[in-house]
């Protein structure tokens, strides 16, 4: 059986345990803290030397990093990946614009907040994460004035990829009211067929 | 013909230019002053409203986003990028650690110094990325100690996207004597055949 190295609060790994829910496969999870750091000890730096979760290990005991790697590999031939050569590299586009422009600023300010000791420990360098954020916000809320799903009016990976961190960015104090089309969408997500909530999913 | 809005400087412009080189396909580049904010303004935010360089825009008018989509989208069918599903997760592994735990470190530390007032103007905050771009340095000597390649022993975009930004690491103050598994790749991409350097590139 597949094994997932995770820890529950990440929206990385909410990703992935999203859409293996939503694909009926079965996989073994094993809980990482990594605000205690039991990414970076070497039993773990032994599976991924980046140190970091989640990582997807196969029955036959090879190593995959990275959450967008993941849903790369395990959405292809179903309908969460398109099979058009455009609308998949719309697929990755979207799924770089969410690690390059949005996780860094959103995941990361929610990280700071519910598991790093608050906003006011990081004043001087939250602000720049929270306005950052919020470009990130109007890029997708401008995409999504006239558009049900990101690529292809279709729920597909880039969906998940986007909405991991989105539907909590209320928890690193980004106020979704000002996105309306976003809200609208991250309803539409969480009323997919097989749709769990973040720190769960159907795992053994 | 295609259209490449890019910065020359920038490398993960760079990773396009390079690519579509050796792929010997042509394109017409349009140079657009990250430095001077040409991004940001109306005209161009009208093609990627976030406001970023590189952008493709195809013959047909539809346009293109992100270094790493773009690789990917070009490199389909190529010798460029493996049809093995596991080497092609491993590839957009690479391709994601690049972008998440490299470029944000290792590219900004170079932008900075070289084009946004010099290190000293950046005290204080490039310390950070100094330290972080050491561990993405550190994660990929560790990996090519035993390697000559990224995935499955054979040049591709995986090697394109690493490339751009480590061979000019040094511009961002990071010394690459520490990485001789490193060094030596580095010398195997640059040998690769059609290889063009930075600032250059077949086009129009």
């Amino acid at each position: 059986m597949l094994t997932l190295y995770d820890y529950l609060p990440s929206g990385n790994g909410y990703k992935v345990r999203l859409l293996l829910s939503q694909l009926g496969r079965r996989f073994r999870l094993v809980e990482k803290d990594i605000v205690n750091g039991e990414t970076r000890r070497p039993d773990f730096l032994a599976l991924n030397p980046n140190g970091r979760i989640p990582l997807i290990r196969f029955e036959d005991g090879r190593c995959l990093a990275e959450s967008g790697a993941m849903l790369w590999h395990f959405a292809e031939g179903t309908p969460f990946l398109s099979s058009d050569p455009f609308e998949r590299a719309l697929t990755l586009q979207w799924m770089f614009f969410e690690q390059y422009s949005h996780e860094p600023n959103i995941a990361t300010a929610r990280h700071w907040i519910q598991h790093l000791g608050g906003r006011a420990k990081w004043t001087g360098k939250i602000e720049e994460k929270i306005e950052r954020g919020h470009q990130a916000l109007a890029v997708m809320e401008s995409h999504l004035r006239e558009r049900a799903y990101f690529v292809g009016e279709r729920y597909s990976i880039a969906d998940i990829a986007l909405y991991a961190y989105t539907h909590v960015a209320e928890e690193g104090e980004f106020d979704l009211s000002r996105y309306p089309a976003v809200r609208r969408w991250l309803d539409r997500v969480a009323g997919q067929p097989g749709h769990v909530p973040i720190t769960q999913g159907v795992f053994d």
